[in-house]
């Protein structure tokens, strides 16, 4: 079965791109904010490099938490937990970075997402979004999900071309630098 | 031996239902609540997929303690133990997630599980409910052990249509989305 | 050399019952309650199984503490230390559940465990005692050992059968369903 | 892709260079200063050596903190996080040291560095700079990206000589005994 | 080279006995008490089993403390460290706890230990000593270093016939069944 | 290249001897001491058992810090970092724990240590030094470093014979028994 875009904006939840040797698939990111002291959980069997890059968006996002109208020592009253469901499909690779930051944000801030927009890219320690593979596949799945704006990577602007036509007509493609920006295009405010 | 299910209602026990490679099997879940600190232990050589599955579960119902009667800080002056019986038989994987957070519920309200009902389902951060492989073994299992109603994710709808039509008579199925609707099944109140 | 019973009642001091390829042998399960601040130390080359066991049996009794007549905040005040001699040989299975539990709250209530009544049983963490293997092997060992009462699970009524007619007139055995019946019948008091 | 120099002079990000089987690269250090209470993450798939050799810098660093007009106590109430993307690239060795030093006293002081400077050599815990491997792929490397002035260690002089003078021309070295003489090099001040 | 016993009475050191395939070998057990908080160091390349065995016999000597003059809550005060020169041999076995008993009680009674006396032996919980193996090895050992008092297991007295006469005669041997009777013919007291 | 002699006596700084299947080598151990908590960091790609060296000689100092006029409670208020460049190379063996202990304390009282004495010996928890192997390929390496004084373990003395005379009438060797005569002629007081 195919996963479809939610019924309607949600607070914390965001929808990534995964890339696999069978193709493409959409996936949902889900954070959780509890009451607590700043432990970081991270759930899902997620792989090394997503739980490494988790934290530097966690860290990216302590880092400028002001700027996004966000409690300065929310680290130190909260408990992060972020999980990706299906809990028994692994999951590896940089490239939910950017979508992981839009749920916390989205989470700490109380803003839901637009449920029919998703994205992919990998985030620096500064917000910086950079490009990543399997673009084709991923705006395939994303279509198929009933998505209408893909966030990517701006350094990923050359795969666009390799969309099918009839696809890239019925999707707005926002070509992303930083963190910032997919804020400005998948939160409601 | 077969297990049967339990002759009272009880406080923090669930049913929940296993798949292995020689068929489907009943399992218990107990949960125990104890003045603490917040520690969550996780025993029954329970696999990673499963503990995650826990983590997850418990950190939903954090998250809407207070929509459930739950003490809002009660992960800071308990903590949690979650076994599943019997200790030697290695589990895993997801599918106990709706059955774990009913448990979990039961023994945070002191409200009694209902005896004689058994549930299969993921559990996400949110509590949404995702379907689950093994339906047709598990329901046969449920049967055998005495099990009247079955709460099973709406999205295994399909499955019901393998069990036979003997068992199916039997059995009251309850097709659900998320944890609250599990909650609202399995406990008496 | 075998095993012989204890020459005189102990405080902490339980005998299990182990079942390996070779044949039954006994084992003492000691414990020691030490001023301290919740830790639980298990030692004697217990596998994971047995350590989770213990760790289940340990939470029973905290979650009825006072119904057994022990200090409800012991867990704040006190390490626990679980240790199984002879150190060198490598122990596993759920098997010592209901034995470590009576050697926990013979320490904690100071009172003395009968020297000649040894038990084997699975514990849950609701204080359940499940069937476990090795019954025939078990009690010959008992036997040998100087034993005068075993205490089973219930369910492993009929593996009573098996056990020489010689032996099984010199043993009383008494049939278990929870922890608390292995505690009137092993304590003295 | 090659990754270019960065558009403007940053704080606590450098650039350094890594050597591998298929030739030299550029690597962007991360830092970022976080109220908190001195853990320090890693993150970018480092290796044991590279995140020893983190740690090593970061003590020198505590330990002359007041010579570069550091809090002397910054390391209680900050952590501090050095990430190095790509995350899904795996890196190692100590060849970094100098680099990461260079990162971590710039986000300290708020003081940016020139965006046009790079650096290699490992760092001991009195901040001396030790000669490292692969200086010609390295500075080959670090030229197409647009570097002008690269640090290196002074016992790496001999390798300059196996530079193509073409590329020799346009890069101005700099050889340096300790973190002192980079931080002179690199910082804006 | 053979190590010869020492020159002095020393406080905090035991001579144990070690049995490998290539022969017996005395050891050195060394015990240092540091204004602490309760940590246990192990070091010396200890396998599991030793390490296991320090912790019970260190849990043994806490659970009897004042009965052997030590300070109630010394856990509290002190850290103690527990090194088995030469540090890159591996050890293993349960066999040095009673030697690791004695020096813990010497050194936190500042007791010297004789320095002319040797000992093996299992320790549990309760400070009963069980068998070992390898007595004639030990012995030799034990003999060849010059030491004039050997502490054995009472379980281990039918091996002190297989011990070569000439041997036999230079030693004094002493038979325990608890550490107590350890103490009593080790420290100078 | 070969490692030369410091050009001035340094805090914190010892100089040890390594023995690999290719020869000796010299090697640096520098301490930095810093504010903080009692934490002990190892770094430089040390091997189990020269860790284990490091703490036991850590522990030593401890127990004896008054008689070295340290600080008695430095281990509350300080943090230690023990580092050993050249940080790709694993190191490993306990026959750098006299050289340990000298940094360290060379540390924690602020006092230069020789530039051109360098050491070798295995440190027990008692201070004491035993005999490590090696010696000649070690004597050789130091002599190419320049090294003028060799403080070597007194059981070693045999191992001197073998050096040539040429190398031994130019290095002034001094046994030693405890780690005080490794002060006496290492540090400049
Ligand atoms: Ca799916
Ligand atoms: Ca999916
Ligand atoms: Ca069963
Ligand atoms: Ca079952
Ligand atoms: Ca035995
Ligand atoms: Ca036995
Ligand atoms: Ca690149
Ligand atoms: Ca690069
Ligand atoms: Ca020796
Ligand atoms: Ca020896
Ligand atoms: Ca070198
Ligand atoms: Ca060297």
């Amino acid at each position: 079965h195919y996963d479809m875009v939610e019924g309607e904006n949600q607070i914390g939840v965001t929808t990534g791109l995964a890339w696999t040797t069978v193709g493409g698939d959409t996936l949902q990111i889900e954070t959780a904010v509890l009451p607590g002291s700043g432990k970081l959980s991270l759930t899902g069997q997620l792989g090394d490099v997503m739980q490494e890059s988790a934290k530097a968006g966690v860290s990216y996002i302590r880092s400028v938490a002001d700027q996004y109208g966000i409690e300065k020592d929310f680290y130190k009253k909260y408990d992060l937990h972020i999980h990706v469901p299906e809990g028994a499909v692994p999951k590896d690779g940089p490239s939910a970075g950017v979508t992981m930051c839009t749920a916390v944000v989205s989470a700490l801030t109380k803003t839901p997402v637009k449920r029919d927009v998703a994205m992919t890219g990998e985030v620096t320690l500064r917000g910086k979004v950079l490009p990543v593979g399997g673009i084709k596949e991923k705006v395939l799945a994303a279509h198929r999900a009933g998505i209408k704006k893909i966030l990517l990577p701006r350094e990923n602007e050359p795969d666009i071309d390799e969309i099918p036509s009839a696809v890239r007509k019925e999707i707005d493609f926002v070509l992303i630098d930083d963190v910032s920006q997919a804020l400005d295009n998948a939160l409601v405010r």
